[in-house]
């Protein structure tokens, strides 16, 4: 049994390039983003929804490791996992890599805290967690 | 007698450039906007204070022309003017052009909505069309 | 006989929003440049292939119309179709529009200079004006 | 004696707010960004002027502690340390936080390998080294 992980795909944008001819270093946050709104969506969960029921996810800690170029338009996998990271803290672990087998671009994770819609800390309400942790004992 | 104008100096940033070597097309929006919050703040009308008063000038329109390159760490000069166009539309027109002399980047303009802090589209405030007309006049 | 159009699907990003709740306005376009790499793609010439090739297609004009609100994660549908715009400019004009009917989002158009790898201007080559020609005549 | 320290301010720009009204988290990347040019710049090693003889610094790790909310327009203050990490990599600290004193708002480090033009790794040239080490011992 391993956890559930999603995976979704995207180009590499002409506004994400930089001059160095690949892209840019703070992309790879922007595409840890799409894959943390993949993730959510994949378990029941769409982010665009629970902001709407008041839960935020802001970031407080994020971390990325470079591991190979990617070019304008070139087409990668954004693979996202997801689980509770002590009580109250959400941790996403992110790979990006080249969907044509070229090998890895990025990896990293976030750490979010919960907060209500003021931005004020919460307990992770239950809907969540149990959410979450299904997710990590699927298939 | 001519328009008040204000004038921004910013560097072009690595984030800004792309594979071309010179400035991404859509950054030169973004400069816009610079120059349009440092306009507002030199007639005295903060534009962080106006939306915390209720009062948001979302863009409907905007045009730019591209003039000349500008590359990573070249110094910028933003020039902008605002007025009135029509009843409930604010007008920006931006110039932006290098420190050094070297000339022109890009020119253009946006057309802003008058709106409440709902979205919903009102008049201008007095207080607003006030300070706008004023700078007009300025010497 | 219409002219040919490229539709691409996206959805908006949490990067795009700003604080007013909907995308920051110079992300149409960036949404636009997506558009014109679709499009490219769809008549046989990816932009990225192009650019290898020596021919690159700078913008030096861009007009947006701001037409409805788009909020996070919702699917928008952009719509693309390109031609020559006399001799030596490419014109696109670009319609972004919610996915699931909700209406226009935004349009506009970009023109684009022909220059060679060095970015001096040069005359479009034949297999350019040729596969815009064509997309313009299909069916 | 204590390590140089270089210091930038700039201003949280529309465009860097998301949703939650607060910067959207990749921006701190940019900020970091900016950091760095403003400190090879203040050891008399413009980074401009690097490329243009031949020397990159891509960005290979990166990680970002989130420590405080920053609004559009506040006002920021960006410091930054550098320093040789082992033989062939360079490491920036950067601490970010409100101009006006009312604290934190980001700190973190990226780490860059230095590679020649086509982007293959190299021995830091000694100009480089010097110039860290030298920053490094300033009172």
């Amino acid at each position: 049994m391993s956890a559930h992980e999603s995976t979704l795909t995207l180009r590499v944008r002409y506004s994400e390039t930089d001059q160095m001819g690949t892209f840019y270093n703070s992309r790879a946050l922007e595409w840890f983003e799409c894959g943390r709104t993949d993730y959510l969506r994949s378990i029941g969960l769409p982010y665009a929804e629970m902001e709407s029921r008041g839960v935020m996810l802001p970031v407080v800690e994020a971390h990325v490791e470079y591991l190979g170029r990617a070019r304008y338009d070139d087409e990668l996998r954004v693979m996202t996992t997801a689980k509770m990271a002590g009580r109250v803290r959400l941790r996403c672990d992110v790979r990006v890599e080249h969907a044509d087998g070229r090998g890895p671009v990025a990896r990293g994770y976030t750490v979010h805290a919960v907060t209500d819609a003021s931005g004020t800390p919460c307990r992770p309400p239950d809907w969540l967690t149990e959410a979450l942790d299904s997710a990590q004992e699927s298939p």
